[in-house]
């Protein structure tokens, strides 16, 4: 494996970003590849299968684009279709609720954990099981929270609706838990009132800055990290011109909406057809 | 034509079921087929070439069910597709933007119209053509209104965070309007959120209650109706097996969502894939 090739992100839409952005801060001298299936979005009120088939419809693409590493960053797509995905691929595979689980369980101390997430993800309790599997003794409490991804997307993560919609998803869990998971890459653009609401004793973990550090670790791991380039200007500017993003729709809202999330959008979006790569269809 | 084929209703989703409503209250002889594409829901985030692919394999799969009529329930793809969807179907196809604007055009007698839809369909200024079409001197306001969407399917349509969401897309509007149209089949939910904020001074126009009527007289005009049946049982229950349910994906939160739209589920929904009636690859 070239280890000068770049990392693939995968996520169901613009939400990705917020994982982007987390890879882009740890990793500066990589060099990424951003899928966001635009067109089939949102994957949180879907099913198992059809979340597998558009999942591997966009692996694929982005395998043949050529990356070192595949980060699936919807946390929909890691919770239900991950296998899937690794059948599916050649190149290692990282999800994000493994390393938001173990980031999860390392905080909590025994204090119970609570996971907020889209239906599908919650229905799938893949984050319970993921963290049982690193302490079977974790209580875990799991919910869904779907009307965050509209208050992001529509720019209202810090208005008084945020706050109210907040209060009404999680002002029980307050006394109750010691870490909550934000397990839906939308969320984090709510941290600031989601904190409010839950109280600062609460420890709030990030899924995709937990992926971003793993992904560190295990490039160094398999030395596939890539190697500090001299010319390049420090600290690197996020989505710039080193970085590629592909959507499979409507890429004028994309970029709209990534500089809500970035405060920047990249300048150049292309858009692609991943069912032209399917062969789910002909299997 | 056989006037005793079922009538097709085409929907991104669950919303279109306000249509369903509608038609199934003023057409109590006929029988309906009704299309959610939950796999590929919402459409109004979405791009013209999209949206217009998206219905083409909707409405094609209606028409081979044998259907006598297509009501295109959805008013983005009204918006957007509704040209393509009759170049591609032999019956006589029916959108939601015509009879909401001519209804909204009666009942504001001059005074300014607003409208209230999906991104998409705000961008394509459908409904201010349609209003221009019947009175060019309208004066037409277009807003978006996309967390009424996520309200609505959550079931908090008469919450406080409805009625804060309200005052912040509309509160501008109250004295500025006289009729507001609900140009999106979620937003009737959020009807009485909506009239408190906007007054009971102004109108507000339900496209799908327009359209169900535009659908009676065509019936008539068209020697369609079906002949009433004397062993029917009066008032016909929403969601009985005279109708048929097809979705794309998710049958369960189908079932769940409609629950809280009709008051009643479908007892049978099924789930069949309309890709795979697409010949607009191979075209």
């Amino acid at each position: 494996m070239n280890s000068n090739l770049p990392i693939g992100i995968f996520d169901s839409g613009v939400g990705g970003l917020t994982v982007y952005r987390a890879l882009h801060e740890h990793l500066p001298d990589e060099r990424f590849v951003y899928l966001g299936d635009t067109a089939r979005v949102p994957y949180g009120t879907k099913s198992l299968t059809t979340v597998e088939r558009y999942a591997i419809e966009n692996s694929r693409f982005l395998e043949a684009h050529g990356i070192k590493l595949l980060v699936v960053a919807c946390n929909t797509a890691s919770a239900l279709a991950l296998p899937a995905i690794r059948r599916a691929l050649q190149v290692e595979v990282v999800g994000v609720i493994g390393p938001g689980a173990r980031a999860a369980v390392q905080q909590a101390q025994g204090q119970k954990i609570a996971v907020i997430a889209t239906e599908a993800t919650v229905q799938s309790g893949a984050y319970a099981q993921a963290i049982a599997r690193v302490d079977a003794t974790a209580t875990v409490i799991e919910r869904a929270c779907p009307l965050f991804v509209s208050l992001a997307e529509e720019g209202w993560a810090d208005s008084d609706v945020a706050q109210t919609v907040a209060s009404r998803y999680l002002s029980d869990l307050a006394s109750d838990i010691g870490v909550l998971v934000m397990g839906c890459t939308h969320y984090p653009s709510l941290r600031p009132v989601i904190a409010s609401v839950v109280g600062a004793a609460v420890q709030l973990i990030d899924a995709g800055e937990a992926t971003a550090l793993e992904v560190e670790a295990l490039l160094e791991a398999r030395g596939l990290a890539r190697a500090p380039s001299e010319q390049l200007a420090r600290p690197r500017k996020l989505c710039d011109d080193l970085d590629h993003f592909y959507v499979t729709d409507a890429a004028e809202r994309f970029a709209r909406v990534a500089e809500r999330f970035l405060g920047s959008a990249p300048s150049v979006i292309e858009a692609i057809e991943v069912w032209g790569h399917d062969e789910l269809r002909t299997n």
